[in-house]
């Protein structure tokens, strides 16, 4: 069950953004598995993609068309990630963009495609066709949820968040995003998919950089189960319907903090909603040499099997953190600088047990839903925050019985 | 249940290593937790450690005492890894050598303490000494079994492996190995514990040198969870009862393959034991640029949650194994270079799925207990082989419960 996330309440309509959803029965029929995204004229957009060396067919031809950071359409399908489909799964994209250019009489090079579900099979390419039509008749602004749910797979809770913002000179800005993502996540560029939508003016290029810092702190810095996804995208467009931003302003300063609440809080949703999951947990890493080794520790952590499996029994097992912060391959790592803490609890000081430390402390820390496990490394200033969840049975059943 | 794995019908007695056991109370009451391995005047010893920053208190004692290749007993605990445990820690385990080096009339320097079990618990000094005592008054030639048993945690089969061999002169060596481990498995260095003993007189750098060698393709080459122990130890001895060996000679070849058969099959059966396994997995990656790459493709897919949860599965879903190898950091990786097989069913051919690919034969490969996976990279001559397991419900009930 997701740890404390319920269905957005309401997501605020981007002007310049409609969105329509249709059932090409790739999921289980009767449920929406399209989602059609329509832009205005002249949008803007910005997109980080995974790294992954396998990247999915449709992450290939986006890549292509998204070089002028133009668009005018986003067409999304779940229950099949056309990854690992060769140049077929390449043709089979472009024809969906196809359809989608003919029905909004627009240029197929406009229109972006995204998949996320199965790899390895082709896409029911004129069940897509039919439903990219289908989607083009219920485009409207108010569309956000249905499209949210349209992208699930094995996320049981659509995910969705809006800010609304007044700018120095009283005009109203608007950002509302959704993503899906709930396991096959550490991502490495983006979650699996989120869409983030403005309808501030804004340039391309301006836009990708707002996009790239907020990514960091937000979609690459979470774990599941460190599989890094073949689809991974994460998009952010701009319609350019309310006020012009510019970065450099204090208005950009407000543009973008209410952008890193918005990515935050999707990619905290998509842990929430991890397979499985019954706890969340923040990882805190402090007293790093450098960034990087502070991210090295808490993704070594968030991802070490045996303290997702404590965290999911309640279980203080604080040995199993010490252990992965051990294995992390921090250079010359002196243990004696090490410090552990479980919410407010401490567990160990200077490399070792802290002596009034009291295992029913520690205990009821874990006992909650959620809590944040905080390391200090003790040999410099360098720090990061990442998310992750526990390992349960539940994550078992559902990937054993993924495609069953 | 283990994987195709039964208990040893015979190990081997190594002359001038005498084994006893007892209980300490620190596992369940009633077996065995204490193993004593008293060893001949002038007995060589080389050992590898783990690279875990954490190392416990009885790997920092190892190493201090084995500097000079030098022992005369080994004293082994499972229940209590003594890890974590600070000054007080390496207190206790100096204790427990010295009761160990009064029992058998020799130098504290010269017992080498190992301890395996739960972290960051002080060991009970008292009950482990007494214990020591009464090992002491059980040794015998033939007591590798009961050692093998009394090391064991989550184990559920005692494992170890003897292999004889005569020289060109006739003489006759023998070899004799136990391990234990199941979980926590990702040595760097060796696995949680394993102790080779060999009659042969082999002079302490040679001897270092053969475990080395032998480490790398055995130890080193295995993987349940990705968590590197505390307390991983590898320790070889040579008691110097029978043929003075060499380095550069033919016998020393004819050694270090029965080494090398030793040493890869108990890292083998510690797979074959791993916690919750159903699954006897080997992965082999050709084609690589260089070893560390062919490595860190065949740990990035033999640690996958998601690879693993399809192995236990049974379900060929080589999406997964498609993506693990996309995300292991191949620099500029060309996919259209990557095969994939499962046994000798082709899954993947140069990035694509194969043309004649029909998932039955992948059912079929994936429904038996141990099957090949092989990844061509197409890119080098390099390549590696390791093992692993599958991911399963009970691997999540053991170390959700593991401290209850």
């Amino acid at each position: 069950m997701p740890v404390n996330l319920n269905p957005p309440d309401k997501l605020l309509p981007i002007a310049g953004a409609r969105l329509g959803v249709a059932d090409a029965a790739v999921k289980k029929p009767g449920q929406p598995d399209v989602a059609l995204m329509a832009l205005a004229a002249g949008t803007s957009v910005a997109c980080v993609f995974t790294r992954n060396a396998f990247a999915a067919a449709p992450v290939a031809l986006g890549r292509k068309h998204i070089g002028n950071h133009k668009a005018r359409a986003l067409l999304i399908n779940s229950g099949n990630a056309n990854a690992g489909t060769g140049e077929a799964g390449l043709v089979d994209a472009t024809q969906c963009c196809e359809a989608v250019a003919g029905a909004l009489a627009i240029d197929a090079a406009d229109v972006l495609p995204f998949s996320t579900g199965v790899i390895g099979h082709r896409l029911p390419v004129d069940r897509l066709c039919r439903a990219a039509g289908e989607a083009s008749d219920t485009l409207d602004e108010d569309g956000w949820l249905a499209a949210a749910r349209a992208m699930m797979t094995t996320d049981v809770v659509p995910k969705g968040l809006s800010r609304r913002m007044t700018l120095a000179d009283g005009q109203v800005v608007t950002l509302t995003g959704i993503a899906k993502g709930s396991g096959m996540i550490c991502p490495d560029m983006a979650t699996m998919l989120a869409f983030v939508g403005t309808d501030a003016a804004i340039g391309g290029e301006a836009l990708q950089q707002a996009l790239d810092a907020s990514v960091a702190d937000s979609f690459n810095s979470i774990t599941v189960d460190g599989d890094t996804s073949t689809n991974d995208a994460c998009l952010l467009f701009a319609t350019g319907q309310s006020a012009t931003l510019r970065p450099g302003t204090p208005d950009w300063l407000v543009f973008t903090t209410a952008l890193a609440e918005i990515m935050q809080g999707l990619a905290q949703a998509v842990i929430r909603d991890a397979e499985g999951a019954t706890r969340f947990i923040t990882l805190d890493v402090t007293g790093a040499a450098d960034t990087e080794e502070a991210r090295r520790v808490a993704f070594t952590v968030g991802q070490s099997p045996l303290v997702k499996t404590a965290c999911f029994a309640g279980d203080p097992n604080w040995g199993r953190i010490l252990a992965a912060v051990g294995r992390a391959g921090v250079d010359a790592l002196d243990i004696s600088g090490v410090s552990i803490h479980l919410d407010d609890v401490v567990i160990v000081a200077n490399g070792r047990p802290a002596p009034d430390y009291r295992e029913a402390d520690a205990e009821a820390v874990m006992a909650q839903a959620e809590f944040t496990i905080a390391i200090d490394l003790g040999r410099g200033q360098a720090g990061t925050r990442i998310w992750t969840s526990d390992l349960s049975h539940d994550y078992i059943t559902i990937n054993a019985e993924y495609r069953t």
